[in-house]
């Protein structure tokens, strides 16, 4: 009971004579009275839950009482104006007052979003008690004001893998004094908390069968393993699956082009937008829909070459390169045409092939195939919205039966919101950072030598695509 | 780790190329680093004992790795400005900001203390890292800012018994930014901290043999047990024992007469004082001397009444009533005879009745007696200056054999010493709070009869002081 409760205590025992309830916080590092008052004038307890992204935050408000969302938000990266990519905010960090600033820039967002959220249920930030926070190495690290530098340098060591529970006030957020914050640990400098807490999440760990965890992004992120053993290893996949690089590629927001279909028997194209504006642009899942319902139509080769004569009215000569338009001129939101050129297709397959190698090198690690693998999660920012069937189309994931395919959405946050309500995740995600070996994707020389084979549709060996062909012939 | 110390560790692994030492603070709450650095900039890591009293208010600086007791300084509590009184001074503590007054009136004197101790040896506040503090109830109250109005009042509940180790920052104290702080537990208002460090420091809690510990002072303190099971009391002595209230009375300071014999042959008075100055009065150890030896001499009868005609050079009348002068105005530093009061007699006869009652209720309530007890720990401001012979001579304490007698001295200070070199003695302090039944001797009826047989000089029972009526018939 720190000091300030039993002041309260001491008063309240007279002055409610002996009528007290309290609020109890039970962590990994023992028990605290957060606070002592009259039964009436205690609300249920509250906890956020935040998925710390390198793009977007998402606070989760949680009643830690009987475990229900209360209210979410979702907040842009405040730090994207030192750098979308994070070396770049690494490098702003180690000039002048830069990582003091991005640590201010995301307490604020915490700290108004948290007023915000509380606010929104009639309550206020006293009423939060516990906090949760998975983002990854960097991320956490500009958070606590480490030093990241060393994150991106040989030996690539971290300030910090494992934190203790933080009080509220070590780090500046504004909940209940007495509150604490808990972080998700890292395992090294490219395996974060947000990925732990996907673990968390999945359920993995807990489970005899074997599990595979994909986080597509960036940089893919893959867990393999149970509840007795695991390997992770991430590996750039290339930035082209979230759609930023490509040329009419944009974020899943609203207007992006999120579904495609085209039939191939008349090669119409019907596609789906988010929230049903008009379209400004593809996001992930639609460019991956959209290759593989280019490949399955003819219009590309296995080699990922676009076949001109085969539709000539929707395939254009734009900057002297081919290019297949997806929504017209009069369609589009800005008027201009949105399309897939030839090389963003290159660069879709590199990405996709890199996906897909790193897939089997993770497998070939501990010896198994993928038919050895019960579920697959995949998780990341836009994991929910992939159609694993599209994905296995193109040869990004596997040729397996879709039931074993489970999208995990946002992940991280889910982990996070997991890890409020159920104290004995701590131990667990503990227990996870001492149980995962990590393979170095980069230097591994069987990456490369495989890859090669994974950069067709959906890939050169058609044995491990059995379902795709049989598609494709049908 | 906290996560400045992370911070730290994260600059200087890189600068001082892997060379760093660290002073990991272990605590019954775990084990924290507290600092690291250069091996060659760390010094050995520093504690502070305090014994918190009333009047005054040690600190003792030691060295937590070689155990080397390297400072000590003593201070009045600056507290006795709003009263001598333990009463007096809560008083003040409820009114406007007294409490917060009281409370960095001690902190001032801690943080002036450890500046003052560390820069005597070439050190510095942050290398002090841990403190541990005994005080009883009230003093501790003050301290923490609790507030400490229901300790003497029904029902006697404090804020607070047992505290959690406390951060420096939490309290104020000015040591090292990760500093901790134990206080003592109390057992409840009238059983404080300052008490169970003098158990700690007996160590009777660890022995099967039974010892009484007897804390002698205005409030006298006294437990008896073993490693099994203890009881405790506290029971109004008198102040007439510490020398504050009888006419010539004085604390233990430089010029009180400590030690005073009489011939019983030629009534010869010689005395002794603190420092050898010339006399200015006389304190606590004198007092039982003093009492000890007209009672030997046949000065004082055993109803206490002194006998004028017997040595009529040294028997006054002042204001009305017999005196019997120690030392005469030549001798004394202020011109002033030194001299004990017929009424001073019988105080002083009042305290040391209620002292043997209180020793013996206590035996009484668990069916033992003197003989059964193996060690008696004298303790108190003035324990280590009372000649045990002295004391059992006018029956304040029983008549066994002198070596059962030990002189404990400031058996707080020795405790809190103890707890900064063997944090085992909290868990112990921990289990002694549990262990002890709290006699409450101002509802029992039995102390009341008893005293009437100790208001006599040493006792209307003569066989329970068979070697001090030997003396006497001698």
């Amino acid at each position: 009971m720190p000091l300030s409760v039993i002041k309260d205590l001491s008063r309240l025992t007279f002055s409610e004579k002996y009528d007290l309830d309290c609020i109890l916080l039970t962590t990994c590092g023992g028990q605290k009275v957060a606070r002592v008052d009259k039964a009436t004038k205690l609300r249920n307890p509250l906890g956020v839950a935040i998925d710390l992204g390198s793009t977007t935050i998402v606070l989760y408000l949680l009643d830690l009482v009987d475990g229900k969302e209360l209210a979410r938000r979702t907040y842009e990266n405040p730090q994207r104006a030192h750098g979308e990519d994070i070396l770049a905010r690494i490098l702003y960090a180690s000039k002048n007052d830069g990582l003091e600033r991005l640590k201010d820039e995301v307490l604020d967002v915490f700290n108004k979003g948290i007023v915000e959220l509380t606010s929104e249920i009639g309550s206020s930030p006293e009423d939060v008690y516990f906090c949760s926070i998975a983002g990854n190495t960097t991320m956490i690290h500009f958070l606590l004001g480490l030093d990241p530098s060393h994150i991106c340098k040989e030996p690539y060591i971290p300030c910090a893998n494992t934190l203790d529970i933080l009080k509220s006030k070590e780090i500046g957020l504004k909940i209940h004094p007495e509150g604490e914050v808990y972080c998700f640990p890292n395992v090294g400098s490219y395996f974060g908390g947000d990925l732990l807490a996907g673990i968390i999440a999945s359920g993995m760990h807990t489970r005899e069968e074997i599990s595979m965890l994909i986080d597509v992004g960036t940089n893919a992120e893959v867990v393999l393993g149970n509840s007795s053993w695991m390997v992770a290893c991430a590996g750039a996949a290339g930035p082209a699956l979230e759609g930023g690089i490509l040329t009419c590629g944009m974020r899943a927001e609203p207007g992006a082009i999120e579904r495609v279909t085209i039939s191939p028997e008349d090669l119409t194209v019907t596609y789906k937008t988010i929230k049903g504006e008009r379209p400004k642009g593809l996001c992930g899942s639609g460019i991956i829909d959209l290759l593989a319902e280019l490949f399955v139509a003819g219009l590309v080769d296995p080699t990922g070459k676009l076949e001109p004569q085969k539709c000539p009215e929707r395939m254009r000569d734009i900057d002297g390169e081919t290019a297949f338009v997806v929504a017209f001129e009069n369609e589009s939101y800005s008027k201009a045409p949105i399309f897939i050129t030839q090389s963003d297709i290159k660069n879709l397959i590199r990405s996709k092939g890199a996906m897909y190698t790193i897939l089997n090198v993770v497998l070939q690690s501990v010896g198994i195939g993928f038919e050895d693998v019960d579920k697959f999660y995949v998780a990341g920012a836009f994991g929910n919205y992939i159609d694993p069937e599209k994905a296995v189309t193109i040869g990004m994931l596997p040729d397996v039966p879709l039931n074993k395919f489970v999208g995990l959405g946002n992940a991280a946050g889910l982990g996070a919101k997991e890890l409020l309500l159920n104290q004995g995740a701590i131990k667990e995600a503990n227990e996870i950072t001492k149980k995962i070996t990590y393979l170095e994707m980069n230097v591994r020389g069987d990456f490369m030598s495989q890859l090669t084979g994974a950069l067709f549709l959906p890939h050169t060996d058609r044995s491990k695509f059995p379902n795709v062909w049989k598609k494709i012939k049908a």
